[in-house]
């Protein structure tokens, strides 16, 4: 037996978000009916974070414990076979035995797509948000760029737990210009309960002259209150889960050894 | 009374191909559900060509009589209210009484999808085919030139009526690099019945060192037969049908008028 890491992608249009839930169609639980037909006995897979439903993933982390008696590439292709065609697994990785993909997790990173015409495009809208009128580049750069750092985000979301935590360390956050729209990138240790489809969607306002950029950074910088609104899920992916580097750990857990050793 | 011409976007994974059938879902079928509602009367619309099943579109293009007192605009806003999302028209433009969009292009252009990795990607899945191995650029690139021009493309697929014609020109077809994948667009005059998709798959097996390049020389020469085989449908997106411009049309019938005038 031992524990395993998946690198997911999914297209999340027809699940009802990640987490297991009874009657509905999920990504847990189709990953966890695809490991069943691989004598998988657990009673749940561990996951990076939950997305909503219609929030897609290159980088979703899962992790199990199994007993594989095969070489790895085989589980990733037995696994790929198993999956329906809007999951798959884009990498499997031998993880430590106490590995947990939320709680070792340094950062996550998210992208939105926003596509700018006026005329909703068939083949972009599972993937993206139809914007409209279109968005002024600059002030959505700075809007951005006021994001970074460690603040208190409780005007742009909830804490996974009531009276939690709404602290959050940004550490990038930009907008880039593609195919006639615009893609927000974000990086931050955690994020609050539709944080970053609340900051997409305020930043939007903010780029049509609906919102100023003062009363985006009163919200950052003293929590005043702004209008309600989300960014559809449809334009939101998680892109990439971060751990610490195992070569990292390595020198970490070396230095601390040595540090309480008694010098010879 | 007057026709209208539509430009239709439309994502093909859930339509049976655009022509209208009984009891299947189809583009020609919902364009026209959503023309009955705003008092159409006709039989059947017209198209430019029908694809097929999984196929794609940006810049369809439909024609119909209609009796419309209103400004132009909102008779795209009012169908785009009533197609499903699925379906989009991009532009509706006044054209003249006997416009045929099948008839009257001079040109078609398509763009067909491939994306090169081990691991299928879900977020491409509808619009792209995954490739694997990789290809060969170089290789791919020569075999896009050879299309170009006129040739008897038999080897390539059939005509939409038995013993038609099997001559067509392509005036432009090259591949290009995008997003760890290769993408073919072609413009020819017109093309044979799962042309597009045929010439896909077998570049494709060209770049991967499967067919030789003399080999499509051959077929396109001197209709030497291939392997069989055909791109899947997924991967295809009619891009552009392109017209007369009307001045153009103007200045032909001024100069035939002007030629066959007798000189004062």
């Amino acid at each position: 037996m031992a524990r395993y890491q998946l690198i997911l992608a999914y297209d999340g249009t027809q699940f009802q978000g990640f987490q297991r839930q009874a009657y509905t169609r999920t990504v847990q639980g189709v990953v966890e009916a695809a490991l069943r037909q691989l004598s998988w006995e657990g009673r749940s897979i561990l996951s990076a974070g939950r997305t909503d439903t219609g929030v897609h993933a290159v980088g979703q982390v899962a992790a199990f414990d199994l007993d594989w008696r095969h070489p790895l590439p085989e589980l990733q292709n037995a696994l790929n076979a198993l999956l329906p065609l809007d999951v798959a697994v884009r990498e499997v990785r031998e993880a430590a035995a106490d590995f947990h993909p939320r709680y070792d997790a340094l950062a996550r990173r998210y992208r939105y797509r926003c596509y700018c015409q006026g005329v909703r495009d068939p083949l972009r809208e599972r993937i993206a948000w139809k914007v409209w009128p279109g968005l002024e580049g600059d002030t959505l750069v700075e809007a951005a760029g006021l994001l970074q750092g460690s603040h208190d985000f409780s005007a742009f979301g909830s804490p996974p737990k009531p009276h939690g935590s709404t602290l959050r360390t940004v550490y990038t956050a930009g907008w880039m210009q593609q195919d006639s729209g615009w893609v927000f990138e974000i990086q931050g240790n955690a994020f609050l309960y539709h944080m970053v489809r609340r900051l997409v969607y305020l930043q939007v306002l903010i780029g049509q002259e609906r919102l100023t950029l003062s009363d985006f950074q009163a919200a950052i910088d003293r929590q005043q209150p702004l209008p309600p609104g989300l960014a559809p899920a449809r334009g939101l992916t998680l892109v990439e889960v971060l751990y610490p580097a195992p070569e990292q750990e390595e020198q970490q857990s070396n230095f601390v050894e040595g540090s309480v050793k008694p010098s010879p």
